[in-house]
């Protein structure tokens, strides 16, 4: 099995917040969109990432565990600079993101901050210095 | 803001039981590990698979939501052929995936099934033909 990642799918509450959000609030671009069920986006050239309305994926997948707290998991967008992270968390915020945290230089010696998108998906906005995170860099 | 993942990093209750799984079940190499702490593997040009143990992601970014039921979220590998499809997810069960589900011919015109890592995170397997399924193959 190669190791790659082809699809990352999040199950979304209301598609057109997510939409609005991502596109308009981000400025992306969708490549699919099936109204009432998926949003996709090319986010890599090998790599898609969708939105995909809750009750369809729980129709196929399950149902999503409720409660409070974060999902387990987050996405980073990697960029080269702290200046550059301070845009795009400034850039998050504008979108309407509800959190946006304050960036930090971190002990491994990145600086990164987070923002949550309308599901509260955690984005990890990062630069890192480290030989892997300069793999990631456009 | 690019459209760009650089990292999808999930929160892992054992992070030996995941490197088990993922390294000498799967196959896959790492390119970065910190015991007890993060498994990092590259799994595109310009991506990176983080299994971060679950204390120190919550730490960071916050209590994970428990209860019953999926994450909400899947990630997928894409390949040419039904036949691929059906020798990934015996693989997975090889490589002792607790949940492996029977593939299926979908409705959009494509045929996949998914397995569970050890923390219950579901992968979906797939042949997607459509144009957007074309763009994530090798």
């Amino acid at each position: 099995m190669d190791q790659r990642i082809s699809f990352v799918t999040l199950a979304v509450t209301d598609l057109e917040a997510s939409r609005r959000f991502y596109l308009d609030g981000l400025g992306w671009t969708e490549d699919l969109y099936v109204e009432g069920d998926v949003c996709m986006i090319q986010v890599g050239e090998r790599l898609v990432f969708s939105l995909w309305q809750r009750e369809h994926f729980e129709a196929e997948v399950g149902v999503v565990a409720a409660g409070p707290g974060v999902a387990p998991l987050t996405l980073a967008h990697n960029v080269a600079t702290p200046a550059e992270v301070d845009a795009v968390l400034a850039l998050a915020r504008r979108a309407g993101a509800e959190t946006v945290g304050e960036p930090q230089e971190r002990e491994w010696g990145g600086y990164t901050g987070y923002f949550a998108d309308p599901d509260g998906f955690r984005w990890e906005v990062a630069t890192n210095p480290g030989e892997i995170g300069q793999k990631v860099l456009p």
